[in-house]
């Protein structure tokens, strides 16, 4: 099943059943809102499904991702996790901090009242701040029950969706040295037109991981195409790790942490600061600048075949 | 004015006005929730002062604090800041941690999808996590602009809140020392359940700080008594730093931190670790323990006369 939102006026916009080939849609008469049926997904899901299938054999209007909102524009909750390894060890190495243990997930809460859509531009106040994106996977629960296990978080997993967590830099080790987590490095995310359930994937979705490259573009130039797959815990043990002590939230949106894969010399990476600590490992220099007011970033995963999925993220820095 | 918010079937509650003695409320007719009405405060403003004005004359129902929800029973975004040095240094100590430095707000973002009420017991999965009450101060504002200055800030402080930002000891040194701030050390936080206008606190509010004992009991036996005018910054600086690189959300709650006084020795503590950090400097050894299940915390400030202002903070500890 694919679902987006389309812009209606109000701040939840309007949920759509996307078709398969993501050039189709329809309104949900099962939900208004994506918020709606997730509050109360398994009873609306049958009723969703049907409407998946009827647009999946015509009808519907055309689908636009670049008129589509987040597929929800706003969440009661976002964490976000850091479930690559070599994410970390490149960021230790860029901050100049000692690792993080590895025993248990790394995990923050960040800015959830909005979500930008794939498209719309990005306003930052500086570009002293050092703007960096972060490509990541996401998923999105129905609400879990205080001390889930693994297992019985996995089956609150109900949707899946590509995230760019933007990122300032320059903010982000001071903020770090804390203990506190990030709030000023840490501005509103994007994330991509279509939420996807699991299904969507086939064998791409597999061990609570996103088994697929996710392929980015800086200006137009290749990035990188790092692999959801390598990610050190599952986001089923992501989902239990934020429910040991609180309830989650049906709407809770949780992030894989950028995606990083040990053989970066050859996919390339997700973030510029990782680029950076490689150059800065290899040479002693670093040649790559962050984003400048004007850049753009795109991001798409697409399946296995090479079909559309989450549709791309595509958007500009500007100056606030 | 003072505001709660009632039990009526949804999530959100039916905003009420309280009289100045907080003995009688009325449903509001300018706004049905805390929500709508901090989304459009300076419209609907003198409408509701209207109806408190009305309400100080007589008439209503009788208020019972006890059945009142936080005032805002869910929020888009809950920032907590650690704004009394005392409180840093004390904690610092207590997790064997080098002090974090002071020439910025420590600000972290929270869980905010729920927020308990004043009176409703607390369900917690082990009293082996070391289950702590943090007494604070807070603010409530409407919608923010990005790079707001202090002075811009402060005119978008629309409400005072009382607050208390359960902790989990065992498990909140080892979230800090990832940078990534609490996930799981900081589960839902408690309100007090009248949310009021700083000018009911006469000239106890100035400097933006809430200058008023907050009096804590813990089973019964008197715990602290710290005042809130002891913050190094300012709630206005607290707003401001929120708001460097991101719009805040109307309905955004920032708190103050562990009220925090320097001269601890006679006016006691708004925190059990603080008093564990005492204790282990002067004697080498912990007397106190963390919370049981079944214990109560109660806390609250009145006015400089005296008066009701917030209403109480009285829970109990409960195995989730």
């Amino acid at each position: 099943m694919r679902l987006a939102t389309l812009p209606d006026g109000t701040p939840d916009g309007r949920l759509h059943l996307v078709s398969r080939d993501n050039r189709r849609c329809a309104p949900s008469q099962t939900a208004r809102t994506l918020q709606a049926a997730l509050d109360d997904w398994a009873r609306l899901e049958p009723g969703l499904r049907a409407e998946q299938e009827a647009l999946d054999t015509g009808g519907g209007q055309p689908f636009d991702p670049s008129r589509a909102l987040a597929p929800l524009p706003r969440a009661w909750q976002w964490l976000d996790a850091s479930a690559f390894d070599t994410h970390g060890e490149l960021m230790a190495r860029a901050f100049g901090m000692d690792p993080a243990p590895r025993d248990r997930p790394l995990m923050y809460q960040g800015l959830s009242d909005r979500f930008l859509s794939g498209t719309e531009d990005v306003a930052l106040p500086s570009e002293d701040d050092g703007i960096d994106f972060e490509g990541e996977f996401g998923v999105i629960c129905d609400a879990v029950p205080m001390g889930a296990t693994p297992a019985q978080a996995a089956a609150h997993i109900r949707l899946l969706v590509q995230i760019n967590d933007w990122s300032l830099r320059t903010i982000a080790p001071v903020e770090m040295k804390t203990g506190f987590g990030w709030v000023q490095a840490k501005p509103a995310c994007s994330v991509a037109p279509v939420a996807v359930t699991p299904d969507e994937l086939g064998p791409a979705w597999h061990d609570a991981r996103v088994h697929l490259p996710l392929v980015i573009d800086w200006n137009g130039r290749p990035f990188g195409a790092a692999s959801g797959g390598e990610m050190a815990f599952g986001f089923d043990d992501l989902v239990a790790h934020a429910a040991r002590t609180r309830q989650l939230v049906a709407g809770t949106i949780i992030g894989s942490g950028t995606v990083s894969n040990a053989n970066h010399a050859t996919v390339g990476s997700s973030c510029i600061s990782e680029v950076r600590a490689i150059e800065m490992a290899g040479t002693g220099q670093i040649a790559t600048p962050f984003m400048a007011f004007g850049d753009r970033v795109r991001m798409e995963a697409k399946t296995a075949d090479g079909q559309p999925l989450f549709g791309p993220i595509d958007q500009r820095i500007v100056r606030a």
